[in-house]
């Protein structure tokens, strides 16, 4: 069983992880880890994942067998465990809940050894619907508060299987870090009687020195206060406070300069490892609609965190925004 | 000249380094970056670092020659400037702060290709004293508010140079995790008129199941909501707020626990990559004295950090912390 932890002092959680169980003598340093078996998630390997979830099979094929587009199967070494309660325990001065989850695989494509740059519009598109159709799906489980969807690329960026996927963990919990964006959010918004990512896009539209991409419903720019060299954030210009809830007729126009994106970064970076979040408000939490604007923030992997940042959370990045922005701009798409 | 910015939204400040500027074009995801010159702080290599500030000098020696024991000298690439002023600047919309700073090295020994597991208890005593010598310099500055101190030890944990030494940066802001911290202490002071490390000591000392070592002063432990395999803590028996403030009595009985818990660390795990931070209430403030503890941290990288936890701030660890206490506890100390 998984349990999820609070920190005694500050309002952290940490994911104790039993699944994933390991003792201090299985840890090796300067082991690089290697695929030593068939990649689980190739077109004709289906039965080295736990049943499928969702897919996209444009030719009705029949469950958990080739003729998929892409796939979403549960994690088979999930963070959290598919135990039935939620409760938060308290010992005498320590916290704990018991680690109930959902921790999912979006596989992106039947095809070994492409990347997000090299995916079609299609095939980003088919991602973007899934990435619904599963919050959507957790929406119906009372139990949890959260479903956060991300993507690790490159194994300095936590990738451990090479084939390209997503992940989905939820959570019992509203993490962190999301409530500290809805808190800042919903200040701003008290304060200034506008959402503050509105105001981002106006600034940022207008100034134009951080953009590096637009379309008709979404922008893509060089964050100010970038942590990471390229800091990535791709913005809807429609106010919503949901990812799942966006119309839908627009996730092609996303999916367009999601695939954008991925090839500046990728040219500009030569195939950087990054971390892509999705940036979305708690599941049917409907408190936060007027001021939370759900956004996508996609962070390369070229520094190392350190010791200052891990003690302060200021981040150093010895690279501005807006010259990032312009070799971006510079790279030629296809 | 560096650059302060403050994220838009949320509370999270960035140094921008304009002094390690690059641009993307630099990034080589796959070098691994190797020492191509003499080590700058080996003994008889003083003129390759910028003026020594403090030294410990058994013999009397000169400054910038040889003879030292351990020695502090500005960052030779610092994060920060130390241009004149520390005004916030207000745009329309984004704030930043011109990056004014400190950014020195603690250079700990002469001798290469020792680790902190290897340094002896005196080497460590006078590793703390320079410690508590530049937070006390560093209060004597009104325009600095904050000083952290940390140590990378090994190139995953961000170390740049192999020679092993600790850092300081100061910055005219307390940064978002410290205030955070002091946040999450005065809330519980007010709440149950106690610290809220005089209690975590008082419930890990007598549970015991968690602890790794202790002596008269100082204890360490495995932290209850590690957020990485064999994170420790070590903390003070006595209230203190700020490290420098710590009787400096006590800094033999320290020294003697940092020793031991490297080596506990060093041998459970083969010389693991980590951070170390002190956490210390800022430079002259004295408002938290009631409730603020200081204690260092020791972050083992084992894992990567990845997007999950970029999102939402919540960490996944696949080692129960009274697993990692246990084989911490079976190390047969030299």
């Amino acid at each position: 069983m998984s349990e999820l932890r609070k920190d005694p002092v500050v309002d952290r959680w940490v994911i104790m992880s039993e699944e994933r169980a390991v003792r201090p003598s299985d840890f090796s340093t300067h082991a690089i880890k290697t695929s030593k078996t068939a990649c689980p998630f190739c077109s004709g390997n289906e039965h080295y994942t736990p049943s499928e979830v969702f897919a996209d099979r444009p030719d009705q094929s029949a469950a958990n067998k080739p003729g998929w587009k892409l796939r979403v199967v549960p994690n088979k070494f999930p963070a959290l465990a598919t135990t039935p309660h939620a409760d938060v325990r308290h010992h005498h001065f320590f916290s704990s809940h018991n680690g109930y989850g959902r921790h999912e695989v979006i596989v992106e494509t039947p095809v070994h050894g492409v990347g997000p740059s090299d995916l079609s519009v299609s095939d980003h598109e088919c991602i973007l619907k899934a990435y619904r159709h599963r919050l959507l799906d957790m929406q119906r489980d009372p139990r949890l508060a959260y479903a956060l969807l991300f993507k690790n690329h490159g194994a300095l960026a936590g990738a451990t299987v090479d084939h390209t996927h997503s992940q989905m963990i939820a959570t019992p919990i509203v993490p962190f870090a999301v409530e500290e964006e809805l808190r800042s959010a919903r200040d701003y918004h008290a304060d200034k009687q506008e959402c503050v990512y509105c105001r981002l896009l106006k600034e940022e539209t207008s100034d134009g020195t951080r953009l590096i991409g637009e379309n008709d419903a979404f922008v893509a720019i060089q964050a100010f206060a970038s942590r990471f060299p390229c800091e990535t954030w791709i913005l809807p210009k429609r106010h919503t406070s949901h990812f799942e809830l966006h119309p839908e007729n627009e996730m092609s126009l996303l999916a367009g300069l999601m695939k954008e994106t991925f090839q500046r970064l990728h040219r500009a970076l030569d195939d950087p490892p990054f971390n892509t979040v999705i940036h979305s408000a708690p599941l049917r939490d409907r408190s936060h609609d007027t001021c939370y604007h759900w956004h996508i923030e996609i962070l390369p992997k070229l520094t190392q965190v350190a010791g200052y940042e891990w003690g302060s959370g200021v981040f150093i990045n010895p690279l501005l925004p807006e010259q990032a922005a312009q070799s971006l701009r510079q790279v030629t798409l296809s």
